[in-house]
């Protein structure tokens, strides 16, 4: 289980085309995974994932543990059996939600404690106080039974000070040990129902420095986990240092393990991580943008309340026809959205993750035929972020 | 075209099996047609529909003139093609949020002018003011394309005097005059681009007061219409009020065409009207509770929300494994309607509509192996308006 195969590495870049074994199936990488924050991607049904051609989905552990709860989960059969996803599933760990919260910021850390045991914060449905600790947070995902599990980590905010930066690292580094050793422990535990092998993941943090950077992915590569991840970008930084920090870095991944860049992204910001080395996506952007009323499309990205779309009898992508919502004109799915029909928000979702997953698609065959580069060159010439 | 063929009456009962052909295809009666207020029934995709066996669905006319307008659908290949849906679809004509708006009301009938030429109101988006008269109503359903279209008509209260439901009722049969003498036009007129057949239904009205009923059943049948509608019930007064107008009009309709009783209703009300000889039903009521958190089974009307649903591994009607829902969990669809997540209210929605549709389809079974009425209070026996 977790085998990952290489097939296909690209001659002019760190783009490598890979296929990542699951209890719930195989992956297809480089891969995007559409995030289902609450157990159920916004507005869409699983056949319409499937529509999309998601492969894996995200859910947050955050959101879930509040409510309804990992028990309720677990007792009913746990996460895949409850929101009706035979697939591959990845849940986070709650970091980011810390980091949302406002640790460590200058905004206000205030809502959140934070210690080298764990973390302390406020719910934001309700305002009681709750604890993570590492270990409790594997215990969470364990619960979940998620493929891949995230380890706790803390992503300090990008224009944290250095010392603020390594203190964020360490710790996240001594979690991520925390988090393997109750991982193996509970894996190990024959007392626990039976239930399908996880991955854990660690993450690389240390904000944009290059030597933190460096220090993380050695130290996250030691732990010798199945595949590991990339924290603490498209978190505010400029798009050329995100590029950066992937470029430092790439030598200092394991080499056969996949790697999944988190919360990112645009069709660029994917383009643009593939070509550095990153394996698997996750971002909210595509399904937030649709319920804003935007589409994508291979022109770029597009805004259905413009008027010149009221008598626009073209699909969404007049480009690719076995889109799924290719039976739909702009003309209607405006009106449903002007409306605040759900139908029309939903239609710019399923638009929106089938464009991101079929750019995913093309990107993998672009590798195997060793013109990646050209591919990408290509689709961002004509791609224009265009009303 | 129109015709309508009866394949079987209930020995005990007025209730009749038939079949109407339509442009865009058959519909089974008795059967229950879901509401599409602005073109989209509310949530649901077409092949949703199509999955809860709907067969035919409404829209309206008062809302699609208003946004996006009339001239802008006709441009666009007309309803079914814009709206995606290929089967048969009916609109109404706007009369009853005439009548919503409260002409004739005692509460206010300031917000519109009734005269013998049509009607003038206020939007109730921006409040300008528009005015309709019987031939614009049939212009504009003609610009529209539905298979079956409803003739203007005033729908007065249920509480009227005599006097006001004798004058609104004459109002409305010289109304479904000039709306058919105009349909006729149009119909002929060689200018036009070329669009299916359509059938003009007018509606008997006469509120409660049995003469008045009698004799609008009698001038409404005189016009040779493919099919009537009743109206004005279901709007306030008591179920057995209900009960005894139809019974009263029964004799009246023309014997072999469909009758189409408006904005009825709930399953209790489908089959009473099914026993007294109707066709034909439409209401909001089915999809507005799944918006409110209900939904149907055989054993009655229940709130999601209820606690006891919480860890309920049963799909919503456990009786039913046709039902396109049944892989979802109570416990799951509780989770995302108490979270706002669209796909909650999306199932309740199917499960409502498919609900009606597949009590319809038994009902015609019931009434062609000459037991509706035993089935009817089966049925009723086992269901209630629990939790």
């Amino acid at each position: 289980m977790f085998e990952f195969q290489i097939l296909a590495k690209d001659p002019r870049s760190k783009a490598r085309r890979g296929l990542f074994s699951t209890p719930h199936g195989q992956i297809e990488t480089p891969i995007f995974m559409p995030v289902g924050t609450l157990g159920s991607v916004k507005g869409l049904a699983p056949e319409e994932l499937e529509k999309a051609h998601a492969q894996i989905i995200l859910a947050n552990t955050y959101h879930l543990y509040l409510r309804p709860g990992h028990e309720l989960i677990a007792r009913m059969g746990g996460l895949h059996r409850w929101i009706n996803w035979p697939y591959p599933i990845l849940t986070d760990s709650g970091g980011f939600q810390v980091f949302s919260l406002g640790a460590g910021s200058k905004k206000g850390g205030n809502k959140v404690k934070i210690s080298d045991e764990g973390v302390e914060f406020k719910s934001h449905l309700d305002g009681s106080r709750h604890y993570l600790t590492p270990e409790k947070t594997v215990e969470i995902e364990h619960a979940l039974g998620a493929d891949i599990i995230m380890a706790l980590d803390e992503c300090a905010p990008h224009d944290s000070d250095k010392n603020y930066a390594r203190q964020a690292m360490e710790r996240t580094h001594r979690w991520a040990e925390k988090c393997q050793k109750r991982h193996l422990e509970l894996e190990k535990d024959k007392n626990l129902p039976l239930h399908p092998a996880q991955a854990l993941f660690p993450i690389i943090q240390g904000t944009v420095y290059d030597d933190l950077r460096i220090e993380s992915a050695q130290f996250i590569k030691n732990l010798d986990t199945p595949g590991i991840a990339i924290g603490g970008l498209s978190v505010g930084e400029e798009r050329a240092v995100m590029n950066h920090v992937l470029e430092i870095l790439e030598p200092h991944y394991p080499a056969n393990k996949p790697r999944y860049l988190m919360g990112v992204g645009t069709p660029l910001d994917l383009l643009e991580g593939i070509e550095r080395g990153i394996d698997m996506f996750d971002c909210v952007h595509a399904t937030r943008i649709a319920r804003h009323g935007c589409f994508y499309n291979a022109t770029g990205r597009h805004h259905i309340a413009n008027e010149k779309f009221a008598t626009d009898p073209l699909p969404l992508a007049p480009e690719d026809p076995q889109n799924p919502t290719t039976k739909f004109s702009r003309s209607y799915i405006r009106h449903l959205v002007k409306e605040n029909e759900m139908l029309g928000i939903r239609l710019l979702s399923i638009n929106n993750l089938y464009f991101l997953l079929k750019l995913m698609e093309e990107t993998r065959l672009s590798i195997s035929s060793g013109n990646f580069i050209d591919f990408k060159e290509l689709t961002l010439k004509n791609f224009h972020d265009i009303t």
